[in-house]
């Protein structure tokens, strides 16, 4: 498999794939089948069983998928089968909520740090964590050689915090700034923005 | 225009450039290109034209595009020349930092209510807002005539509280749950979930 070839859009459904197995999983279940995952994803069994394909032979015709060795094998290939340190920058209402988030846990991820430029804030703690001041940030992440962020300071800020984790080693963000940020080739980015989210579904409403 | 007939893939692109016009806009700008729109989004120019093309004749070749007149258009072709009325559905971390976030303002929503189950959250207020008893959300929602809504409870409760919500009239569902919703034709649903964008690039790291 050469992971060049493999569209970006195939890629993105891969993580739900994983994330209805592990449910399913969690159920107690042993074995399912593309028209099942089908089902609950609301993707057709032919689009699962062709991109599954595209990374291996993963089900048999007629037995379907082996729940647990299939979690495995995309666990592998997302490269969450170790657990990748991620760092926080703002400490308002998202960060915070994000820092005590327990979602992440068999997701493979953990918070363990996070940044605010707010004096009153910094030192301060939130759950287990003490808020660090961002003009350390540089620092304090190529210490640790934290290679993912979220980014939840206000718009403004986004950008110049963006270039500072990048200094950092930061290869991957996941930004919930409301704005598009540029970053160079080999930098990844994500947007999480409920607005976009919003109006991408108003257009259809009366 | 027959809405009908636009791909999703193009609606989901016009709030992207909608929020880059009002953020030029802000910056006091009055006319873009879609060269300069490109640029910030990481989309290429002809893409932009080809998406707005499809929606009538918005700039003019060597002039470009006047970015109050296309922040308006689009706010209309989006439906979001109009405020709508938010009910959040979870009183834990994040549904009290969507409550409190400001981000909604000129973008078309207004978080009018919030609901939890739980006795103790239950009467009581984050910032201007009683929190709801879950209990009622049919008939309050129903007298209200909200039409979307937003998810923010444990996975385990997520189908329960949605077919509840489709049961009071709402139409449009942004669910942070992590887990795959089964909604019926004609009820519109978008996912918010961190780790998917996190393991949607983790794949590509080493």
């Amino acid at each position: 498999m050469d992971r060049k070839q493999i569209p970006d859009i195939v890629v993105g459904r891969l993580p739900q794939y994983l994330r209805s197995l592990q449910r399913m999983y969690r159920e107690g279940r042993q074995v399912t089948s593309s028209q099942e995952l089908g089902e609950r994803l609301g993707i057709s069994a032919a689009q699962i069983r062709k991109d599954l394909s595209q990374f291996g032979e993963f089900g048999k015709q007629g037995t379907g998928y082996h729940i647990e060795n299939l979690i495995q094998q995309l666990r592998q290939i997302l490269h969450v089968d170790q657990e990748w340190e991620v760092a926080v920058v703002g400490a308002g209402d998202i960060g915070s909520a994000i820092v005590r988030y327990k979602g992440f846990t068999d997701r493979g991820f953990r918070v363990t740090m996070i940044f605010d430029s707010d004096p009153a804030k910094i030192g301060t703690q939130i759950g287990t964590f003490i808020i660090q001041d961002t003009n350390n940030l540089v620092e304090e992440i190529q210490k640790a050689g934290i290679c993912i962020a979220m980014i939840t300071v206000p718009a403004a800020n986004a950008q110049s915090v963006t270039e500072q984790l990048i200094k950092a080693g930061v290869k991957a963000i996941l930004n919930y700034a409301p704005i598009s940020l540029n970053v160079p080739r080999g930098i990844f980015i994500q947007y999480i923005d409920p607005s976009l989210h919003l109006q991408r579904m108003t257009y259809y409403l009366d």
